[in-house]
């Protein structure tokens, strides 16, 4: 079994910490980075604060195989992660000039082609991603992918790097419905969890149709284990008296 | 001018970072904290990991006013949060007797009491916070405030807690939406939030009704420095040769 391959999220920007913007783009990353093999392991959401974006980023950094950034890469005095990437890895903010030539192209007057421009400043090393929507570009430092942060530009800039990032097993994830309170069979779960050690098993509870229930969620690398764990636990809830929903795989 | 009163949020659960469930708990926390004078200033959204959980813990307790956490109190085997945050603050888990008074009110089988029990488990030297849906109890130890993942249940206890909580200044948010690209008032804006050191200003592009453009965002405490810097900034886009659209104040 090949090892697993990890990464952390850092949503930067205060309109996602004052509430006013409902973060979207932590659930696409999670969601595309897994089907890749790539498992998220952790998020922060930050202010636009010079330190605190340049430690996060340290510390993600080392922690985790890949770090994924999303927000601050335009042209006014808010967008500061560039800078910050830069100081992070302590090397110089450079004007990038395949990125300086492409927003040349489109005449602008000379203030507004000097911040323009600003978009072309990447720190000095960094790999060019693809930005097939136009507008600022996004760039990789080592380890460190640098994103927009409009969910829309987000998901363009990510989709162009389908097959460019190295990969680890894929977390496959597999859901029984119960109609049954979640301790009805939490020892049976607690049992079954320990019996496969190599798998998580998560239990959410939910209210629909007027009833109370939880979702059981089996996840793991081996698709013979989760339907073993996946048939014990449809057997838990048939022993507690209701009769299982079987979700198969998450799509 | 009283000092800010600063919160961190850890969402704690593994279907977040799996992308199988959109957090929206976040969004709720931001929004609701910030109308009662408390600043979110970072959130992580950590794996049900008990090394992970007690160090956010420890290491947010000790920068922030407040801390709150959802997710990981129910009654199954992932759910270790009263665990991890007796750890962290190095009590012992107790069996709080209300709690387990108001449980035992409900008849069940002995195995399924026994697990229904494990909810009365809180911190020694919790405090408790209302529950008004019923389920299992948060709980607050010291400034961490410890509620559920469901976002209604959340919600719930998050309203029991209004008016209970230390408050600093509210921060107040005025937007101003323009027809035009950020490069062409970037330079404006830039000396605007250089006038005006104690306002944030943000400039968030989107695209609609097939025109891209940006909204110019202004938060701040003094009521009348925002008015100010809204004239100023729709004095730059008018100068830019767009009409501002004055959106208020954010409701």
């Amino acid at each position: 079994m090949s090892k697993p391959v990890t990464a952390s999220v850092l949503i930067i920007g205060n309109e996602i910490l004052s509430g006013r913007t409902q973060d979207v783009n932590l659930n696409h990353l999670a969601t595309v980075l897994g089907d890749w093999g790539i498992q998220v392991r952790e998020a922060r959401v930050i202010p636009d604060v010079h330190r605190t974006i340049i430690e996060s980023i340290n510390e993600s950094r080392t922690f985790f195989d890949y770090v994924f950034t999303t927000g601050g890469i335009g042209p006014t005095h808010d967008d500061i992660t560039a800078e910050c990437v830069a100081s992070a890895f302590d090397v110089e903010l450079i004007e990038h000039p395949e990125i300086a030539e492409r927003i040349r192209q489109r005449p602008a007057p000379e203030d507004v082609m000097k911040n323009r421009l600003l978009m072309a400043r990447v720190p000095d090393g960094a790999q060019l991603i693809d930005n097939p929507t136009g507008g600022p570009q996004g760039f990789a430092m080592e380890n460190v992918y640098v994103m927009a942060g409009i969910p829309m530009v987000m998901q363009a800039m990510l989709s162009s790097l389908d097959g460019k990032l190295r990969s680890g097993p894929v977390v496959r994830s597999r859901s029984v419905r119960a109609y049954l309170g979640e301790s009805t069979i939490a020892s049976q779960l607690g049992e079954i969890q320990i019996r496969h050690k190599d798998l998580d098993i998560g239990s959410y509870p939910f209210f629909r149709d007027d009833r109370f229930g939880t979702t059981l969620v089996i996840r793991g690398t081996d698709p013979e284990e989760l339907e073993v764990a996946a048939g014990e636990i449809m057997k838990a809830v048939r022993d507690a008296g209701e009769e299982p929903e079987d979700l198969g795989e998450d799509s």
